[in-house]
């Protein structure tokens, strides 16, 4: 199985860029919704619980480990790859920087993440590793995350948190011709955030770019599914309903209650 | 000393209100930094988590315990008044309650929280038990704890989103008169809740009478403190400077990084 973690449902869009991708395989996703948000939690605490997830997904014979999640991305993958030194581990971070680098043509490039991802300053390495010419501007955006979880990823209010983020970003003289979102729960902002920032502006988007990292990895390793129809098993550590019922809107099909299973850490 | 605790800092709301009531006494405030938010909790883990911090708090020898999260109101003063007999435990859904019957004539009464508030119907139950006519409307305004987290209290997206939760309670042809704001971080976003209902609306904030509540109950049992100055001490489970910085906002005056003390619950 491939297993892939999250804070809770925001990397269901990394899931379901990753089933469309890799038609074949089995998954297995864990959400630690009882202590989402990882965004603003300090980078020891992401560390122990990312860990902890670690142990509970390494149960199910893993082939592949995904940390769908931008901020446990961005200050775990170490300790994680120490932990399971067989197992390729893939967070969303290096994709994303990779596709960012490979679009820009000015290197100027906008990130927009957690709280805690643009502290860590994982995207604004990553970007500069491979472009040391690179202008970084990287930007919180938490009320995203908000307006993803309640479903309002269109219209006016969306449409006016979008400026008041990327207004500050975009609309400035040399403005940056690349924008990473840097959250998982992005994409599903994508309209209210291209009406911001125009038609001209490369859109990075971490959930595709990370999938297509993990099927090259598969490829190349030779530990792709040879056929056949994949599954899926949903985790959550809290609130199965509320995980059903947001995670749809994610993962663009219904999921019920049931079918999430409730786990301890 | 009297224990404030809430998941977060929007108890320091609660605070606020408690120290402009009671001068004189000493306070020791605990913010569950580490696993905030509540309010997409199951009831389950609420009771769990607020019970650690009761114990953690009860090392401060304290005379009252106020539990100044609303979800953790709603699911767990049981449990906590089961494990700490002799100490009175005040919730903020009470005292929310009672206000809210005094104050409504017409009986209709809408109130905004978060989601497990909404879910965990104690607001509800609490006005019908005062007011077995009361037509109750609660609402989940999760929106509201973003905005006031990241310090958009006032403007358009504070507007825009205030008519997205009020206006299908109040655009209707018998509105309520009465609105109680059931989260801690709702008083931030006052004067953009108050532009949405208009000025014949009483809102009803449970930071102040919870705070009228607890001197209340602290002079009833003699417990009150004689005079001299009042004190304050932080607790935070995780990320102390966040909690300063956001804090300050809530707590209206500046807190320093090391005024906030890392706790392990």
């Amino acid at each position: 199985m491939i297993g892939v973690f999250d804070s809770g449902v925001g990397g269901l869009t990394v899931l379901e860029a990753l089933a469309a991708e890799l038609p074949a395989e089995h998954f297995v996703y864990l959400g630690d919704t009882a202590r989402l948000p990882y965004g603003t939690k300090s980078a020891e605490t992401v560390v122990r619980y990312a860990l902890q997830a670690t142990e509970a997904l390494m149960r199910y014979r893993l082939k592949c480990l995904v940390i769908a999640c931008n901020t446990a991305s961005a200050v775990s993958l170490p300790a994680i790859r120490a932990r399971i030194v067989n197992v390729p581990v893939i967070g969303v971070i290096e994709p994303g920087a990779e596709a960012a680098c490979a679009a820009s043509r000015t290197g100027r490039i906008a990130v927009i993440a957690t709280e805690g991802t643009v502290r860590g300053a994982a995207y604004q390495q990553g970007i500069r590793r491979r472009r040391a010419d690179a202008q970084v501007t990287a930007v919180a955006a938490p009320l995203f995350v908000a307006l993803a979880e309640e479903g309002l990823c269109e219209g006016p209010i969306a449409e006016a948190v979008a400026h008041h983020y990327l207004d500050p970003l975009f609309a400035v003289p040399r403005p940056p011709d690349t924008l990473v979102l840097g959250c998982t729960h992005f994409p599903m902002l994508m309209r209210a955030i291209r009406a911001a920032v125009g038609t001209q502006v490369t859109i990075v988007d971490s959930a595709q770019t990370t999938a297509r990292h993990v099927r090259r990895t598969l490829t190349e390793s030779a530990l792709a599914a040879a056929g056949g129809r994949g599954s899926l098993r949903l985790l959550a550590t809290d609130a199965p309903q509320r995980f059903a019922r947001v995670g749809a809107r994610f993962l663009e099909r219904p999921i019920e209650a049931h079918e999430v299973e409730l786990i301890d850490l």
